[in-house]
């Protein structure tokens, strides 16, 4: 690379930071509106996430373009590439938390006219404020090539597949306790699954930002706590 | 691009496609084998989804790692970038279909020795094998580049979104007329979801060669059928 392409690969990568950081900004904010939302059965608030989400993915598809046209035009170096990789990547899970948000705001307008147990809001509430505070932690970490921040993030996850777990425990048994709570709380669970699988992609970010300083991956398994899916509540259980 | 380079590019392509089709036969076996596991309740099988999914996960980083070196090595033309944003694309897609294949298993797991209401399996039954179809078919579509074929897939989505919807009804009036029910059928909503998401991802694919071979990008919104997280099925509609 001359001096000439080197600057002008510099401003690609620049720009395309700007991208994945105006993706991030974004995204945080349809997950904090999304919740936001649930928790105050805001159906306006609701649709407006829905309408954002649309911009997220509109971005996600330029930032690949940039990202492709870059790595043709200015043939970069191992080194360079894996910033470019890593680009496609942190804005692919990005694009996936903004559909989760999006999702969660569709269950909103589910939810519109039913009656919601107020004891369940509870779980929801603290679950979400981890999430978001672990999505705008490893957001910072990637902007600032952080990777000793990013693996904190990668470690906490464990914390929120916990409080997962034990919220679908307390979803079944409500569910058990009084089918009239059923509708309300499946919708809830779904919600609950969003808001952990954003988590996890909370931790993917992580996991680029390791690949990305240390030019490898993770060895480590990763802290893998939602055991929702063998959980088995019978009935009797429940009661 | 020279000839000599032109013939790497090719080879690199051809060495893409075959990844892509590796992954393509690996995706398409898991969601099959994760199916016939959780409608045989057969836990070696499920077992053996969860450890597969690991091998589409590792070619997916493949595919992302030869595409960015194909294009910083042979600078390709404009049409020739989209032959490698789309392999990115599909990949992407089929490692998401091996999660939801994954997690399909993973609940297989939760299942076992649970009473299953044998009526259920054939709604999830009649999806699934739809579900495989359009699978099968976008994947035929992207190796003979066929945009009409792919369109097909594109229009269908909407059946299995009607069918998800039904079932999902259907599930929670299980629920409501006996909780005994609870656990096996909120295990089976998230299975059905997964479902009806790797049909999504086959609607994706199809779009991609749409992208693909036209050059632009779908202009109609898809088909959404899925109006489940709309819906509001309250306690006296389900009895």
């Amino acid at each position: 690379m001359n001096d000439h392409t080197a600057k002008q690969f510099d401003e690609d990568l620049k720009s395309l930071s700007e991208m994945i950081a105006e993706m991030g900004g974004l995204s945080e904010k349809l997950v904090a509106d999304s919740i936001t939302a649930l928790l105050d059965r805001d159906v306006g608030l609701a649709q407006s996430v829905i309408a954002t989400d649309k911009a997220i993915d509109a971005l996600q598809h330029e930032v690949e373009e940039k990202a492709v046209l870059t790595i043709a035009r200015r043939q970069p170096m191992a080194v360079d590439l894996r910033e470019i990789v890593a680009a496609l990547r942190v804005s692919n899970d990005l694009e996936r938390i903004g559909d989760l948000a999006k999702n969660i705001a569709k269950r909103v307008m589910a939810l519109e006219g039913q009656l919601q147990p107020p004891k369940l809001a509870g779980g929801v509430d603290h679950m979400s404020e981890l999430v978001i505070s672990q999505l705008k932690d490893v957001l910072d970490a990637y902007s600032r090539r952080d990777a000793a921040s990013a693996m904190e993030v990668w470690r906490q996850d464990g914390e929120i597949d916990a409080i997962y777990t034990s919220l679908f425990r307390e979803l079944l048994t409500y569910m058990m306790e009084d089918p009239r709570n059923i509708g309300f709380c499946t919708h809830l669970l779904f919600c609950a699954k969003n808001i952990e699988r954003i988590g996890d992609h909370a931790t993917n970010i992580a996991e680029t930002i390791h690949y990305l300083v240390h030019g490898e991956v993770l060895a480590d398994e990763r802290p893998k706590g939602d055991l929702t899916s063998m959980t088995t509540l019978t009935y009797a259980e429940g009661r």
